[in-house]
């Protein structure tokens, strides 16, 4: 991408805490000390220590996330991609810190380390380390680097984990979270797939209960751990198309059992490759680790765990991923919306499974860099002019349903809706498409806002405005939305698309105090003429489609909706039907004649 | 379910061939010889021998598909909820046959077997076997039994790759396949989960290259296996449901690794069970059968496969299924489709996952018996009364579109259409719903039909109607039927609900030489009238909805869709315009404005 470039020569660094008697207490019980914690930093740390990012690893990486260790060095960091000046964590404006979590074997204390007491490695002597532990010893790090509060904290899949324990257990000390396909906790499934991959290593006689240090260890059984971990990285639709049923160098089967399809190679040199590089014991803290983590029980219950939280919180998912699946970060947004905390989230379109949060770097990027850029600059979306969006030239669509879409020319109802809305209230903007009304809203009556939206691309560019957006769908139901959370919730010329508007307005009037609703008015009269005279389905300015290619699914005049305002008790506070002509205006008389548009304040009866 | 018996206590047999020198030539170009085929039979072999079905067992069954081998046997056989006295496999009307697939370890050849030549179990000097080694020993035995040709062939997962090497490999000897939970070959991420399974059972010391027999063997490796195994027949659904992650008999973490969530003592069960009852070398055999397996490279392609069958196919799949996911299946039904194949297809709804073929037994019983029953009577569908169709209880309706549940009241335009039919023709009925049109017009015009239905209901009533049923959303397009395939493609008051009309039309037209359109007419004067004089949205009789809760996407007119027709250069060869009133009746004066609903015959425009 223009623009991006490398940190460069990066140097590892050393941190050393917690030496006798004054070692980390873990959440097993047991005391740990002396530890060395491994890390690395990108970026600089500005005067008023405003701009740390604290970047948390997956289960097998490590503090090294960016920039080479020597000129020669033939790989990167592992999150290089999104990591340096002018990318997604941009080392230009931010100091980026990455370390080597705790029971880790790449420069952090862990099993293969030496346990002072004995002169010989722990291996399974060293206690069980939790996530909690982990994120005990960062801040242990942080206080090291003089750095009291962060901006964010940020990270996939284990990554995610420790972000979500950064947020709950030091709310005071993280301006935001970004928590990337991960979960509140492992299901059966994914506790499942580690099991076996510890029985892996369990199981090789090499293993020897995890004395092996100084020999070659169990790398058949970690082996078999790491393969079966990356079929559980990938998806279904990466394995077909890079694989298939291709055989590796041949055309014949050969009838014996070595491995021969390309998917089998490729296995076998990836768990090849992971056994040089890390260490079985290691594999199995990192994964029971993860197993144990547990945001609902810690706290009782997720909503208990997310009141505790006072930072923004970004959550992103990937539709293909499997081990982590969108449904689990779902169940967090939820839990976040249910608390009033401020949340943004996208389930980034991705054919690349759990392996997509090191490889969608552009819809990441397009999300992340805008988020951050809010975190350290709050005031930033009140000022005038919003920047152009930076959509992610790639970003797919995979709904396209949204207002702007469907609706062509001026919006003659949003000045209009503006006016409505009181100073400072809390609004709740539903199919907010890219953001303008909220945004206009923000700058102009200060408000609370927050945007649901389906389409990816919307929602960047909603988050380049400064504007938190949930992607959702309104047709699924407000549900995780309590009582009266917003002082209005808008719905702003997307009735007529929805599946089910009684049940939108339903919830419209159940989470919001006041609703606005506009649409275009089928009782219109050059609509009832186009019927009656010409005898065909209408086509106009705001029905621009016909029959055969409209997303419009319900079409509705001013008196439908009065007639089911007052059946499903409905009170209707304000009726201000439109005319589009001459730039807009209100239409006095015979309002379902002549009103091209209307819009409402709806409350629910008492 | 009521009036369902057990086939009682059975007796296992053993029918062995291929003696020296008449050895069986296996597909890796190897002999093998002699066999003994271990086989179970249920029920009675008609006079005429029409009335046989081969059962086909999946990885990790047996020749013991049903009943009880002791009256103090704990457990029956393991489709015995599919087979028996008024069973899905009706043993009052069926001769069952199912036997232990070559290369097995419960009764028939396989590499635990003696080697004659050495005196010494096979083990891995066994030939490798393939799908068709295993179809075409069981071939063999239905020689012996004196079966020529078989009224069905029937499995799930690895039994249907053998139903579908039987059904093209030798299509005159099957009248029917039923292929459950199956595939014409492995994915990418089926021959990988296989692969580290192999690799688990291949890396335990105790395998000693396979030569283990009178010892233990590999069993923490084949445990290993089992259990990865186990986690793609469950679905994360089920696990969830089942396991979550409760702790096994304890409410605190123990923090070492051993085995303490519910999900990992449960698979640890079924590993240490597993290795108890089956033979570490048939494991590996067995799943490298199901790797080598592929219909589309044997012949080329699929089409080219399937071009051989002359038997009804059945293909189920099930929504929750990841290891033989429902669009292989999906890919199986095009490919039968382009073929004009006679071709059911359902993907039952399902938690189950993989399992579901050894759990779904209703929905599964609903499908399997009409298909059957029409497989041995084909000339039962031309007679008159039509058979309560026999729904399962349990069937869901995961889509709930069909023409007959959106459509109040008696439909006159079924008798004008079938008025419209020439005798004998080929008919494509699109959104079928419970196959009344299709049975009316195979009854009164002999046509040959086949429907598409997205209801899983309405697919069991058209099974039990005797009619061909896919299923299938036109909203996909009907891209796998080819051009000029049927004389007449029916679509009756379905375009007002579909998403993309204008497409489904375009396929219509291409594949049907004749286009058969129905639906409800927006120009009507009643229609008109509302909207011009009361300014609402319509509701009538045919238009039944309130705009906020109608299924109906698109409201068109007769003269509406005499334009779409003109753009679309579709050729209105007739056009009768429908009253409803006094049971029906064509309406001879302002079409658009006194009829009700509209039939039409269209074709393309040369």
């Amino acid at each position: 991408m223009a623009g991006e470039g490398s940190v460069g020569i990066v140097t590892p660094r050393e941190f050393r805490f917690a030496e006798p008697p004054g070692q980390l207490e873990l959440d097993c019980g047991r005391k740990l000390g002396p530890i060395t914690i491994a890390y690395e930093t990108y970026g600089a740390l500005n005067p008023d220590r405003s701009n740390a990012i604290l970047i948390l690893h997956a289960l097998t990486g490590d503090a090294h996330a960016a920039g080479f260790h020597t000129p020669t060095d033939p790989k990167p960091g592992w999150w290089d991609n999104m990591i340096g000046p002018g990318k997604g964590f941009d080392t230009d404006k931010y100091f980026v810190i990455c370390s080597n979590c705790l029971g880790g074997c790449r420069g952090t204390t862990g099993p293969y380390s030496i346990n002072p007491d004995t002169g010989q490695p722990y291996g399974l002597s060293f206690p069980i380390v939790t996530i909690g532990d982990m994120v005990r010893a960062q801040r242990r790090l942080l206080d090291h680097l003089g750095i009291e509060r962060l901006l964010s904290v940020a990270g996939g899949s284990m990554g995610g984990m420790q972000v979500l324990e950064w947020i709950t257990r030091y709310p005071d000390a993280v301006r935001s979270g970004i928590c990337i396909a991960s979960g509140p906790h492992n299901g059966a499934q994914a506790i499942a797939f580690d099991a076996v991959g510890r029985h892996a290593v369990q199981a090789d006689p090499a293993f020897q209960n995890g004395n092996y240090y100084g020999e070659d260890g169990p790398v058949q059984g970690l082996s078999i751990a790491r393969m079966l971990g990356h079929i559980t990285y990938l998806s279904d639709e990466t394995m077909r198309a890079k694989f298939g049923r291709t055989l590796r160098g041949k055309s014949e089967y050969s009838y014996d059992f070595a491995s021969e399809f390309s998917v089998e190679t490729y296995l076998d040199y990836q768990g090849e490759k992971f056994v040089n590089r890390f260490d079985a014991n290691s594999y199995l803290y990192f994964t029971k680790a993860c197993d144990y983590f547990d945001l609902v029980a810690a706290y009782g219950s997720l909503d208990q765990a997310f009141a505790r939280i006072q930072s923004r919180v970004m959550v992103l998912s990937f539709s293909s991923d499997w081990l982590y699946p969108p449904y689990q970060s779902r169940e967090m947004v939820d839990s976040l919306v249910r608390n009033r905390k401020e949340v943004t989230y996208c389930n980034i379109h991705s054919d690349y499974g759990h392996d997509a949060f090191l490889l969608e770097v552009d819809a990441m990027k397009g999300l992340i860099a805008g988020f951050l850029e809010h975190t350290l600059d709050p005031d930033r979306k009140t000022r005038e002019a919003a920047p152009a969006a930076a959509v992610a030239a790639n970003s797919t669509d995979p709904a396209p349903l949204s207002r702007n879409s469907i609706y062509e020319g001026p919006r003659v109802d949003y000045d209009l809706i503006v006016d409505l809305v009181d100073p400072g209230s809390r609004v709740l903007d539903i199919g907010c498409g890219d953001g303008e009304l909220l945004h206009r809203l923000v700058r102009l009556k200060q408000v609370d806002g927050m945007g649901l939206e389906v389409a990816e691309n919307n929602i960047i560019r909603c988050v380049n405005r400064g504007i938190s957006v949930v992607q959702a769908d309104v047709d699924k139901g407000l549900s995780a939305i309590p009582d009266a959370s917003y002082d209005y919730v808008i719905l702003s010329m997307t009735l007529q698309v929805i599946e089910k508007p009684e049940l939108a307005i339903r919830e419209m009037l159940r989470v919001g105090k006041k609703c606005i609703i506009s649409f275009p008015n089928f009782g219109f009269w050059k609509v009832r003429a186009m019927l009656s005279f010409q005898g065909k389905a209408p086509v106009t300015r705001n029905l621009p489609y016909s029959w055969h290619s409209t997303p419009n699914r319900n079409v509705l005049s001013v008196k439908d909706f009065r007639q089911f305002c007052e059946l499903q008790n409905v009170q209707i506070e304000r009726e201000i039907p439109l005319s589009t002509a001459g730039g807009g205006g209100m239409v006095r008389q015979w309002p379902n004649l002549f009103a091209e548009e209307a819009v409402y304040v709806v409350t629910a009866k008492t």
